[in-house]
């Protein structure tokens, strides 16, 4: 497996654009982003399970029942959730870039992120769907990635090359984090595409298999979003004999999948509102997967470790502490803790108790861009790994400002 | 039921004192607070759930086998948790409160707060422990409720009257709150004292049944602690018939109880490390009590709603969107939103949909020292409140600071 350039374009049969409609304020970031495929795609797609959802997940499930598509309309700025007709502008932008591309309204997927419960109106579509139109190219990648962004602070692409069926394969993804971002099944905005030949069935199978493993385990403030969507679109050209069961090509296929899921999970972390470092939770040896992905979550999510590794302190107790209110069934009377980066480890507790450390080592291993805490439960074989970052002044400082 | 002065010494019997002795840094505030009862006390406790629990907790259930205490000797600025011997440090506090007030060392109840995994030396307590006897009156309650102190910025406690079996009975307690709060079961420190007649069994059951009511409803950032305690010890001295079942003197004594944890629950959540203001929320017409409980706490619990209300920027979409992933099952389709305060209520959100509001008035309504959330489910007649606070600077400074 190899990673290369090109984000949602690094398969062939991509085109990508961005470009500004007013959905959004900032001119020069963009507003809107279009994919289109030459092609109709096999598609996968998995949503929030937030009780109130935006209304492009009710138009991209209706879209996606025969399990296909050719184009992805994302806009930022307005989430287009609890709006009264966001159902139907929704539908309205996609048959604009039906209208523009020539293809079928029902093959264009819709994505919204930003500010819930602001009227949609469709101006903004009019004028922004001709411009995405007039920018497709197979290098519109990283202007896509970028209008996609809210408070995000660089456009997130990632892509990989593997070998399938004798064939090589490309799968490349883009996807926009920031705040509201605790997924529970798909997560804040994120689009993959593929040469892969795989079945509609399959795809799904391998993306909501992935959701646990990578989205579900990232989180940047515990707020789960109501817009949360992962769209997977393949179209087949790689020329690899579709993959229909659950052989060693899907194998091949899952693998670049995880490592493109990954890449993602540690960039929307990284980049989380007002965050300055990546935390890596990284669980072994615990009795059930289950318990591995609660515990290495819990311990991402607490605000308190959060806040001690903005100051880069070693206040290891609060970690233990979020290990012990996960919920999930595990001995904790014999955890060994440790934390490392670039700069060295340190191991901070034995068994559940203090053991010495360098005050100073510490402050300069925890003071990195990626901080990895490493928690040893002594309870079994399973392992997992959460995505999170450390909470800031400006994280407040986003966040108390965000509508205005 | 009427309001009284006096907080843990409000009912006859009970005196108390506060004094430093080493666990902590602030000898003004003091570090040490004892409660002693005249008479052995029928008593009820409950503890965190946190998997990783203070060594205070194995002793005090051990002490409470029977049901029954005398005194509580709390102290701050160290934990006492994951520490090696933490348990033989905990059973000697108590033994030098027996030998200083000349009661059984299993009737004292240890307790401690501050940070986990440092070393928990007996000496501050050699030094402490004579000054707390020397200092014990029954208007020692504030100088208790001020040592038992962490990050919290006024002493807490709270005392009411009512009637049982024709008596007037007093109930009063003392709290520490702050940071780390997100109580599963019990909460920070809670002391409460009583001179109602009621046995071992029906204490507790009243203590127990109380705990997701009030204690469970608090949050101010998402930590469930290790060392979450809760007491409650009765005398007897008001001279009511004791209370052996759930009749209408028991009834009478549970609404007091819930009096004084509600005060309780509104003063830790608006004391919140670095809060500025308190956040209630309160769920109406949910299908079950288990659903109004959650979308309350979800509410109150999410950084983003706690970042707005900060700002007093009225982003109700974050609301809804942390009523929609509360973990309960309701119809969140027809969710109706409104802001109240000292200063006026603002009807936000209609049916799940938006409604227009003021802006100037929303923050005149979102700026005062308490706001109270009011959602209306629509989808039965159950109700609950919780109880949180506002997400600031202050808590990233106090957090990112907290151990140096």
């Amino acid at each position: 497996m190899e990673k290369i350039n090109g984000g949602v374009c690094a398969a062939p049969g991509f085109q990508a654009s961005g470009a500004f409609g007013g959905t959004g304020k900032n001119e020069e970031k963009g507003d809107m982003a279009l994919i289109l495929s030459d092609t109709v795609c096999n598609t996968a797609a998995i949503y929030t399970k937030n009780k109130v959802q935006g209304a492009h997940i009710t138009v991209s499930r209706n879209h996606l029942k025969n399990g296909k598509a050719q184009a992805i309309l994302c806009n930022s700025g307005n989430a287009n959730t609890c709006t009264a007709d966001g159902v139907e502008i929704a539908e309205q932008g996609c048959q604009l870039v039906a209208d523009a591309c020539g293809i079928a309204a029902e093959d264009v997927l819709p994505a919204s992120t930003g500010v819930i419960g602001q009227p949609m109106p469709i101006e903004p579509f009019k004028v922004g769907v001709p411009k995405l139109k007039a920018g497709l190219s197979t290098d519109g990648h990283t202007a896509a990635a970028r209008a996609m962004m809210t408070t995000d602070t660089y456009p997130k692409e990632t892509a990989v090359q593997f070998t399938a069926g004798g064939r090589t394969c490309t799968i490349g993804g883009a996807a926009k984090g920031s705040g509201m971002i605790h997924p529970n099944m798909g997560t804040m905005l994120v689009f993959i595409t593929t040469d892969c030949a795989i079945s509609s069935e399959m795809i799904q199978k391998a993306l909501s298999d992935e959701a646990p493993e990578s989205y579900n385990q990232i989180s940047i403030d515990g707020d789960t979003s109501t817009n949360d969507t992962v769209f997977l679109m393949a179209n087949g050209k790689a020329g690899n004999a579709e993959i229909t069961a659950a052989d060693d090509d899907y194998k091949a296929f899952c693998e670049a999948l995880h490592e493109v899921s990954v890449d993602i999970a540690r960039m929307v972390a990284g980049d989380g509102e007002g965050a300055t470092r990546l935390i890596e939770a990284h669980v072994v040896n615990a009795p059930t997967i289950e318990a591995a992905r609660a515990v290495s979550k819990s311990v991402i999510c607490s605000n308190l470790v959060k806040a001690a590794m903005f100051a880069a302190d070693a206040n290891w107790g609060r970690i233990l502490d979020a290990v012990g209110y996960a919920e999930a069934d595990f001995n904790a009377s014999n955890v060994d803790l440790s934390i490392h980066s670039d700069k060295g480890e340190i191991t901070v507790c034995k068994a559940t108790a203090a053991v010495p450390f360098s005050e100073e080592k510490a402050a300069e291993v925890l003071g990195q861009d990626t901080v990895y805490v490493e928690i040893d439960l002594h309870d079994g074989a399973c392992e997992a790994s959460a995505y999170g970052c450390d909470l800031t002044y400006d994280y407040i400082k986003i966040n108390a400002d965000y509508r205005s």
